[in-house]
């Protein structure tokens, strides 16, 4: 029996698997996180994978009956059903991990012509003596113009309170962290020259340690953002950070606190001190950035919603209390409006929103989804307020992404098929299950098209007032509660995708475009990068659209931050962004109610259908 | 009988005067603080002043005999033998003021065309709409240059913290503070516009408060340095700074409080507030400036003494913990040496030392005594270790400029005439009473011009194994200890003299100029303008030239300072000159020693004449 060496990208796991055995049993093996909702019989495509290299078994009966012709032809398969015939090197898309596997880190590696805004340079220095009686700083500038052809002029006052003793330690010689004209940082030679990329999340805060002499990330990390225990949502964070000073003083040492946390935690790992870090760039939504600089914020909370700042800045991280070299600077991206931050800009740029053609429509999904039409040279952009029910909020059995959510759920007769977090007994269903619920009970026929949740199926039953479906029954949990769906928490995800669905409608009539024009739809951030993209469409959340018209590509805003880190143009670019950006407050928008209304239909075609109608 | 209005400068203070009262008189009943020594019988010259407008008596015999008939023709007089015969205005020097009278923060009121750095404009914004979304900061911006035709760009993220909520408070109006492009204050309409210029000094702090609109100095203050707890020297505190990083800290943190506790002051005294300081210059020796950004200032107590930074610095000033407008930005002029600071670079500004063509000596009388000698287009520096003598320190009966200090002393036969400060009993010998005494016992033949003291004197006894000079005796002080100075302190005095005078001698010989060509000694400082410049010149301590060669002006640094705080163009002048200055280390110079060991004896002629002799 063959033994071959099968390694899985993007986390790089390798191992050797025998010919006798399935994909899904290798990517078991190695602990890759791969999903498999019916438990390897073939009958969902949760654990689709790609073949990078090397060559499989043929495709099955069941393979060719899930994908299409053209993806088992772009080497698409289902790893339960596909034995390796060679070495080979696989792609696990985003989608197929189970949702520790697929943290908020994600995303495409930035690649921008490396042009990093601090550049490192060796510095050898005479030393001083009788006859050459030049202060350290004036010695170190001099050296270092002359013998790099630079004309920097500064050295801020916190690398002078270290110079003098550091040049005397290291024998007169040294690295310089030069931005523009001033020196930000002093290191050993050969030191490490890195920077920091943040997107600052309501939710999650993703980090990136990057090489900025080689553009490389070195590192990448996820934390909470610890500011939830002041609420999951942006307006109870407000609503506490506008009750004192001292409040929006607290909010903020959280943000900031949680990111020197993730800046020790990343150098930690790649055995580097956070002194090294001689730049950094922080993207967020605008009240995330306003709280973070400790910017005021009631404002934002009050129509018309103005952010107290909306232009790209670059600040001393010690004027905002982030812990690194004592001389670098954060550089935080423009913002659009009140409701769509620097982490769109930075979505935008990573999505490459500058240079694409045709009608693009790109969005991430979140409390507030924002959504871009990008549109020949114009973007216009508007901000749903999608809630939090895709966070598992407000839903009876909603949780977060973690330890026995259902993430996955398919409805195959009677039966429920699903499969939790790490694998473990049910608890309640995360933003991406109850998305796949919607989506099941809707093409099952339980949900009618208005939403109302008919009694023509055994898990159907009635509960108090209102109807519920069964997903996980008290037996099957062994006595305890059972996990059920009930019609309050259909109207709830109603309104949420009702919300994200009239923002690309008012976006697309705003524009003279029709659904079917749009080339692409990109879907960036975390839970856009979990969802069943078949199960958003089948409820009418997303256009109706041919699948491979969309992409799912994760935390795109940490890929913006990170072009933005190691690319001077690419920061122009975005700093260049907001002028060209038409931003619709959809508050005061005309025929916004009216789209909202329709879309709560579900289906594929009902709010088209029915917008068409309206015309 | 006539009464006149009479006004003193530079105080402004005034009243009536009976044409039957001396001037001498009426200064006292208005506080003026003129010096008096002889009690007013016209034997000493303590109480001169300058008849500025208005006319009065004739002059005296005694008059005629103190005063050259040049001085007469220039309105000299002496205030105890002058009456009114009509309103008159009169000028008091500050040799003729008693101590508490001539505070450290003196000097001539800067002048120079009013070009400040930071520079006021009022601003009405258009109120925010659905139609107009522009962000708080952007309104500002755009608004601000529209109006003013500037371009500025950028806003202090200070600023930012609270421009949203103030622009809603005042209505969408305010006053903007811009430095270059950038905002760094906001205020109310008709705030005030003000400046801080601070002359940091290691015994005392002088303060100034600056209208930047028009260029007036409001207030004028002086504190003790408190870090004088740390040593009255500037060596025994960098001792104390290089202990630990937490001594340094205390340093810095005892500076800046001074700094601050200045600022308070100033301010309640125009009723601003501080935060309506929208700039600030400090000057000071580059052991106090080092001290007071917390720069390193190990290097500066080993050869070859380098200062960390000699270039002047622009820094926020809350980077030093200044609490004025928060965007505020402070700033430092340049250095020259390790023992040359920024206050001798604005006391040659304030001296106009760039304009000065002949050879022109500028000094500033301290524990160290910065010489600069101006000779055509250049400027030739260094610093004398004069040590404290003349600050009241080693000196067996000395004490500060304080009450009851001796500060004035002369012998009339065997009885000696003193003044002491606000008049009270004598209890010891500040530094112009210690100068005084030493030049009356030399001019009287007590002392020999090596310095050793003859037994030829009534008041001279021998206490243990040395000599000393009875000032005021056990039964003239009613049973308490002598007042006396005796042998030891002479040669401490001659050490500070010698060295103060061996640093002109060497500035000579190095431009190659005899004493005789100095068209103008310029004296600045506290010190330098309490003295007794005839008794400086019988020591020996100054070249022996006509009076009218000297010129004492106060705080120059501090004038200097309030023109670089005044004036951008004075700044540039400030920035341009030390390229322009050749520092010389006197430990270093191969004639130092001998020049030293000359410069000890004592007499107008003696040191002169020895040096003629060698070369």
């Amino acid at each position: 029996m063959a033994l071959y060496q099968v390694s899985f990208e993007p986390s790089g796991k390798q191992g050797s698997c025998r010919s006798s055995r399935s994909l899904l049993d290798c990517a078991r093996r190695l602990s890759v996180g791969l999903a498999s909702i019916c438990g390897g019989c073939g009958s969902c495509h949760s654990c689709k994978v790609r073949v990078l290299s090397g060559t499989v078994s043929a495709p099955t009966a069941s393979e060719r009956k899930i994908l299409s012709p053209e993806e088992l032809e772009a080497g698409w398969r289902l790893a339960c059903q596909t034995y390796p015939a060679s070495h080979c090197r696989l792609g696990v898309p985003p989608e197929s991990m189970t949702t520790p596997h697929r943290t908020q880190v994600e995303g495409a590696e930035a690649t921008a012509a490396l042009e990093p805004a601090v550049r490192a340079y060796h510095v050898r220095l005479k030393a001083p003596s009788l006859s050459d009686l030049r202060p350290d700083a004036e010695r170190l500038l001099e050296a270092l113009n002359e013998e790099n052809r630079l004309s920097c002029s500064e050295i801020d006052v916190e690398i002078l309170r270290v110079l003098s003793s550091k040049l005397r330690s290291w024998g007169w010689e040294c690295q310089a962290y030069v931005r523009s004209r001033e020196v930000v940082g002093v290191g050993r030679r050969a030191g490490h020259h890195l920077g920091l990329a943040v997107d600052l999340g309501s939710t999650k805060i993703a980090g990136y340690l990057v090489d900025l002499s080689s553009g490389k990330t070195l590192a990448a990390r996820g934390l909470p953002n610890p500011q939830r225990s002041y609420g999951a949502d942006i307006v109870s964070r407000i609503s506490h950070a506008v009750k004192s000073p001292l409040a929006r003083r607290r909010l903020q040492q959280l943000a900031v606190g949680a990111l020197n946390r993730l800046a020790l935690d990343l150098c930690a790992e790649v055995k580097a001190k956070r002194e090294e870090i001689v730049d950094a760039v922080v993207v967020g939504n605008t009240a995330m950035h306003h709280l973070l600089l400790r910017l005021p914020v009631e404002q934002l909370a009050r129509a018309p919603f103005l952010p107290a700042v909306g232009a790209a800045m670059d600040i001393r991280a010690r004027d905002v209390g982030l812990h690194i070299a004592p001389g670098a600077y954060v550089h935080l991206p423009p913002l659009i409006a009140g409701f769509v931050g620097s982490d769109h800009v930075a979505m935008l740029l990573a999505a490459g929103a500058a240079q694409a053609g045709g009608p693009v429509v790109a969005l991430d999904i979140g409390t507030n989804t924002e959504v871009s039409l990008i549109d020949g040279g114009s973007i216009t952009s508007v901000s749903c307020a999608s809630g939090p029910a895709f966070e598992g909020w407000h839903i009876k059995d909603g949780m977060a992404a973690a330890s026995g959510a259902i993430e996955r759920l398919r409805l195959v007769g009677d039966a429920v098929q699903y499969q939790t977090i790490d694998g473990t007994a049910p608890v309640g269903i995360c933003g991406s299950g109850v998305l796949d619920a919607m989506a099941q009970l809707y093409l099952a026929g339980v949900l009618e098209t208005g939403g109302r949740m008919k009694d023509n199926h055994p898990r159907v039953r009635t509960c108090g007032e209102q109807r519920e479906f069964v997903i996980v029954s008290e037996e099957e949990r062994g006595g305890r509660a059972a996990i059920t769906i009930n019609q309050r928490d259909i109207r709830e995800l109603q309104l949420a995708k009702a919300a994200i669905r009239a923002g690309i409608e008012v976006l697309l009539r705003e524009r003279g475009r029709s659904e079917n024009e749009i080339q692409k739809i990109i879907i960036a951030g975390a839970f856009g990068s979990y969802i069943d993209v078949g199960s958003a469409v089948a409820i009418g959340m997303l256009p109706a659209l041919p699948l491979n018209r969309f992409e799912q590509v994760g935390n795109a805003a940490g890929t913006g931050a990170r072009l933005i880190l190691v690319s001077l143009s690419k920061r122009a670019e975005a700093r260049a962004m907001p002028p060209r950006i038409t931003y619709i407050e959809l508050s005061a928008h005309a025929n916004f109610t009216e789209t909202f209304v329709r879309a709560n239909y579900l289906g594929k075609e009902a709010a088209a259908a029915r917008a068409r109608k309206t015309n």
